[in-house]
C-alpha cells in the first residue's frame, strides 16, 4: 500500500473487496481450525495491513484513528478473529509511537509492517491488580535484565516483539520491549478458548533477557499510564470489532427471516422476529456510534477513556445479547456447527472478558461521571 | 430573539441560563401541580422559544434540526414536561412548513410564535390502525366540512391550532388544519396520566367545522405520509427529551452517591452503585448519539425514519431502566414524593407509550434492515 | 372468627368473599386517597383478621404460616396496601410470640386483635448499618428509660404498639416494646411515598419513655437476631403480597387482551402480547412457589432465611417487570390514572425498597450458598 | 435394580454415588469427545436406569414422575448430555405406556430396559407446523406401509426403536412405532451441534417399512395429542436437567469465589460477585420448584401442560443467564476449554431450542392463562 497516494475511500473499497474475497469465505474454517487457513495471513501482510496506522515517517500509511477503526470494523464483518489479531498489533504499535524513545522507534516501527507486536500484562499469579505481578527488570550497568512469565497474551505465539509489564522496584511498574530473537526469550503454552479461536493466545517466558535502556517505554514507573493508554486504544478498536460482528449477524438473520416462511409468510413479518432484528440493529448502531465518537476524540487529542470503555463494555454485552437473539431467530440452524451464528456468539463473549471485564469498565465510567460533576 | 444575529452558541447559553433559573427550580412543582406553575409559560413565549425552528421568512429564528434538538435536550434537563410541550408544537409547525399551501403558511406560521399548534390522530375508537378513525371531511362547494372527535392529543387544551387526521373517503386519509376560533370547535375532556403530568393531554370535538381548501395539508390521501413525517420529527426530539431526563438523573445520582456514605466510604466506591451509574451514563450517551445522528440526517435531507425510531424506542426503554437504577441508588429517598427521581421515571415511562409503542418502532426498524439488504 | 372451629378452607372462602366485596371495589380509591376509604379498616378488625395467626391461647385463630401467607396473597389481589398493613402487624406479633416474656405476651398479645403492632429499626441517621442508630435505653432501677427517634415505620401512625431497636450499650443492640399510651411517646412526621400509598409510613419520637424489664424482647444484645427474625417473617409475607399483585395484573391483562382487538383479532393472539402475558404468569408462579416453600419451612421449624430472601428479592423485581409488561399491554390505558395498572407498578416498586434492598438479599443468598457447600 | 424392594431414598443414594464416581469425572470428556467415554453407557444399562420409570408389570422399577425427575436432576449435575439422553428415552416409553395397544406394550416395553426408544416429529421440510411433514403411512391389507425421512431426532442413531409422526391422510396425523430391525429402516446423517454434544442427534429414513396395526399409537388422527403429551413429559424432565446444570454451576462458582482472592479478600465478599451468585441460586431454585410442581401434578393426574411449559421455557432461559453469570465470575477460566463452565452454557442454550422454542411455550402459557379466566 502506497501511503502517499491512497485515500481513505480507496482504502475502504480495497478492504471491503479483500474481506469479501479473502476473509469471509474462510470465516467458519478459521473458527473450526483455529488458524488462518489458506494463505490468508500472508495476504494480510502483502496488503500492508499491518502498517496502515503506522506513521508515514516509519513507512506506514499513517491513517488516523477513525479510519483504522473503520477498517477493523469491515474486517470483523468477515471474521472477528482476524480483526482482533490486527487490533492487538495496532494497540501495541501505538504505544511504541507514543512512549518509545527515538532509538526504539527507529529500530522497531519499520519492522511493524512485517512482524507482529504484542502487549502483555497478565501473569500466572493472576488477578486484576498489576502490583501482583512477579516479572521484574534489574539495572545492570547500562542494561536491564528482565525475568518473568507472561500469559494470556493476545497474539502470543504469533507476535515476534512484546511490550512487557515488569516491576523495576517493589512498587514501581514499567514497560520494556523484548524481541523473540533475544537470548532468554521462550514461547510457552498456548491457550485454548471457546471463542475468537483464530486469535493465538499464549505465553512467553523471559530468562535473563538483556535489553538496552532504549527498550524502556517512557520512563520507569510509567507502567500504569502506558497500560491504561493501551487499554483505551484497544477498547475503541474492540468497539469496531463488535460492530462488525453484529453487522455480520444482521446480514445472516435478515436473509434468513426474509426467506424462511411459516405457513407462507416470511417470518420477518412476525412480531417476535421483528423485535429481535430491531434489537440487534439498535445494538449495532449504538455500538458503532460509541466507537466512532471515541475514535474522533482520540484523533482530536481529547481524553476518550470513558467513551472507549463504553464502546467496549456496552458493545460486548450488546453483541452477546445480539448473538443470542440471532441464534433464536435461526433456531436449530443457529445452533448447528454447520452455520456461522454459533461462533459469532462465542466470539462476542470472548470480547467481554478480554481487555478488562465489564465490571472494571463500569467502575471507570462511574468515577468519570462523578468527577465530571464534582 | 432576533433570528438574524443570534448564533447557536449564544442560543444554547441563553437556554441553559433560562433552564437553570426559570425551569429547574419549578421542576417538582410542575409535576405535582400538573401545570406550568409560576409564570413560566409566559416566559417561554417572551423568549420566543416557540419559534426557534420556524423559518426566518415567517418570523422565526430558523435554527436547524440539530440545534432545535439540543435546545429540547437542555430544557428536558430542567423539566421533561415543558420539553415535550415544545416538541409537540415543533413537530406540528414542521408539517405545516413541509406540507402547507403558501396561503396556509402565510396565515398560520407567523402565529406559531404565540399560539401552540398540535397534531392529532387518535380517536376514541382507538387502536393503532389509522383506517379505524371516524372523523371525516366532506367537500361542499369550495369548502370542506369537518366532523369528528380527537382524543389523547399532546398539548390538547393548550394548543389553539390543530392538524387533524380525517377521512376524505372511506379509505382515504387526509390532514386539515383547524383553529379553536372556528365555529364548531370545542374542547373536550382532559386526560390524567401518571407521567409528564405538566403536558396537557386532551380532546377536541369538531362539529361541522368549515375550512377552505387551503387548510388541507398536502393533498387528499396524504394522511399516512404526513403522519409518518410527524412521527419521525417527534421521535428525534423525544430522543433529546429522554437524553435530558437521563442527564438529570445522572446529576442527582452522582451527587447523592458522592456524598452518601456507608461506614465512612462514599457509596460511589461500591461496585453495585458503580454498575448502575455506568449503565445510566451509557444509556444517556447512546441515546444522545442516536438523536444527534437522526437530526444530522434530517438536516442533510436523508431518510432518517429508522434512526428516529431507534432514538425513541431505545431511548425510552433505556430511560425507564435508568430511572429504575436511579431510584435503587437513592433507595427510600428515590421513592419519596419529596424528591424528583420518582417523577423522572414516570416521565420516561410516558414517553415509551407516546408517538407509537416500542413494538411499532421495532417493526419499522426490522423492515428497514431487511429492505436495506434486499 | 371462632378459632376453635374454623378450617383453613372456610377461612379462605371467607377471605375471598371479603376481598371481592369489601376490598377490590375500593382498590383505586385507597390508592388515590391514601387511606382505607369507606369503613374498610373497621371491617378488617370486625372480621378478626388482625389475630388470624395469633396463637389460640392468646385469643387468636392460630393459623400456621402457610395459611397466613395465603390470606395475605388473597387480600393483595384486592389491594396491596391493605395486605402490607397486615403483614407489618403479623411480623411484629410473631416477634413478641417468639421473644416476649410471659408477662409481655400476656399483656400485649390479647390486644393484638384490636391494636396494630409495628416494628421499627430505621432512624434519621439513616444507613443500613444498625450500629449507626442513636436511640438508646438506660437501666434505671428496675426500669429502662428509652429515648430516640424512629422513622419510615411501616404502619407508623396507625400502630399503637411498637417494637423498637435501641442501643443498651455502645455496641449492644436490643429491642423493647413501647406503647402510644406511655408518657413520652409522640407521633412524628408521616411519609409521602410513590407506591403502597394506603400504607401509613411514619415516625415516632420517644422522650424518656419508662418501661419495665418485661418489655425487653429476648435479652439485651439480641437486637440483630430479632431484627433478622422479623425480616424473615416479613419477606415470606411480602412474597405473598407480590404474588397477589401479579395475579391482579394477570386478571387485568388477560381480560383486556381477550377483548381488545387489532383488525378483528383479539390481541391475545399476537406473539408480542403472548410473550408478555406468559412472562407475567411465570413470574407470578415462581414467586408463589418461593413464598409457599419458605412458609412451609417456617412451619416445619427449618431455617428459611434464604428462601424468604429469594421470595422478596426475586418477587419484587419480577413484579416490577410484570407491572411494566402489563402497562405495555394496555398502552395508554395502562398509563392513565383512571385504571388500576399504574398503581400496581408503584406498589411493586415500593416493595423492592422495603425490608432490605435487593442488594442485601442477594448478599444473604450468596453467602448461604457458599456456606452450604463449605 | 429390583423394583420390588428398592425405595426412593435408596435409589437416590445409589444415583448420587453413580454420578459422583461414574459420570462427573467424565463430564468434560463426554463434551469434548461427543460420546459417552469410558464404558459409561454400558454401566447405565447395567444399573437398569433405562427402566426406572417403566411400570413394574413390564419389568421396570415403576418409579413415579417426581422420583424420575429427581433422578434426572441428579444425573444432570454430573453431565447434562447423559440426563437428556435418558429424558428422551423416558418420554418415549411414557407415550407407549399411555397410548400403546396391549400387543405393542407387551412387545416393546420389556425391551425398554435395554433398547433406547426415541420420539420423532421433525422433517427436512422443517418448520414448526406439523401439517408440513411429508412422511406418510398407507393401509395395505392389515398392514401399514410407512415412508419418510425424520431428522434432528434426540437419540437418533443411538435409539433402536422410534415413535414416528406420519400422515395417514392429507390432514390426519398419526404415530407409529418402528424398529431398526425392520426392513426398510435406515440410519441417516448425524447432527453436529454446539451444546449437549454427548447427545446423539440424528436422522432416520423409512423406505416402505411394513408394520402391524398394533404399531399405531392410539388411533389414527391422534398425532397432535400424542405429540403434545410427549412434549409435556419431556418439558418436566428438561426442567430437571436445567436444575442440575445450575446446581453444577453453583458448585463451581461458589468454590471458585470462596478461594479466589482479590487483594487478600475472597471475591465472594464482593457485591458484584454476590449479585451473580444469588441470581444463579434463585434461578436454580425457581426452576426446581416449577419442575417439581409439574411432576407432582402429573403424578396426580392433573393437566400440567402450563407448568411443564414454564419449567422448560423459564428454566432454559434462566440457565443460559446463569451460565453467563458463572462465566463472568470465573473470567478467563470460565472461557477456557480446560474448565467445565463453558460447556454448561452451551448445554443450557441447546435446551432452549429443543422441544419447542421459548416463543411457543409462551404462546401456550398465555392462552392457558386467558382460558382459565374466560
Amino acid at each position: 500500500m502506497d501511503q502517499k497516494t491512497i485515500s481513505q475511500d480507496i482504502l475502504l473499497r480495497m478492504v471491503k473487496s479483500f474481506v469479501k474475497n479473502e476473509v469471509a469465505p474462510y470465516d467458519m474454517d478459521i473458527d473450526h481450525t483455529r488458524s488462518y487457513v489458506n494463505d490468508l495471513w500472508s495476504k494480510v501482510k502483502e496488503n500492508d495491513f499491518l502498517s496502515l496506522m503506522l506513521p508515514k515517517e516509519y513507512g506506514g500509511a499513517g491513517f488516523d484513528g477513525r479510519t483504522t477503526a473503520k477498517v477493523i470494523n469491515e474486517i470483523a464483518k468477515g471474521n472477528a478473529s482476524l480483526a482482533v489479531t490486527l487490533e492487538g498489533h495496532f494497540k501495541s504499535v501505538d504505544q511504541i509511537v507514543k512512549y518509545g524513545s527515538d532509538e526504539l522507534k527507529n529500530e522497531y516501527l519499520p519492522q511493524a509492517k512485517n512482524r507482529v507486536i504484542a502487549f502483555s500484562m497478565t501473569e500466572p499469579s493472576g488477578g486484576s491488580n498489576p502490583m501482583g505481578i512477579n516479572s521484574h527488570a534489574e539495572k545492570s550497568g547500562d542494561k536491564w535484565i528482565i525475568n518473568g512469565d507472561k500469559i494470556m497474551i493476545t497474539n502470543g505465539g504469533l507476535a515476534e516483539i512484546y511490550c512487557v509489564l515488569v516491576k523495576t522496584a517493589p512498587t514501581e511498574l514499567s514497560f520494556f520491549v523484548v524481541d523473540n530473537e533475544m537470548e532468554g526469550f521462550e514461547y510457552g503454552k498456548q491457550e485454548n478458548f471457546l471463542g475468537l479461536t483464530g486469535v493465538p493466545v499464549g505465553e512467553i517466558v523471559m530468562n535473563n533477557i538483556e535489553v538496552d535502556e532504549s527498550h524502556l517505554l517512557g520512563k520507569v514507573g510509567m507502567g500504569k499510564e502506558i497500560g491504561d493508554s493501551a487499554h483505551d486504544d484497544a477498547r475503541v478498536l474492540m468497539g469496531a470489532v463488535l460492530t462488525g460482528i453484529m453487522e455480520h449477524e444482521l446480514d445472516l438473520v435478515t436473509d434468513y427471516a426474509t426467506h424462511r416462511k411459516a405457513i407462507d409468510t416470511p417470518i420477518i413479518q412476525m412480531q417476535g422476529i421483528q423485535r429481535k432484528v430491531a434489537d440487534i440493529a439498535i445494538s449495532k448502531e449504538t455500538t458503532k456510534l460509541l466507537y466512532q465518537k471515541a475514535a474522533w476524540m482520540k484523533d482530536h487529542g481529547q481524553d476518550y477513556e470513558e467513551e472507549a470503555a463504553m464502546a467496549k463494555a456496552y458493545g460486548s454485552r450488546s453483541a452477546v445479547k445480539a448473538g443470542d437473539d440471532s441464534l433464536q431467530i435461526l433456531g436449530g440452524y443457529g445452533y448447528s456447527l454447520d452455520y456461522p451464528i454459533e461462533h459469532l456468539i462465542r466470539d462476542a463473549r470472548a470480547m467481554e472478558i478480554a481487555e478488562g471485564t465489564v465490571e472494571k469498565m463500569r467502575t471507570a465510567i462511574a468515577l468519570k461521571e462523578a468527577e465530571s460533576r464534582a
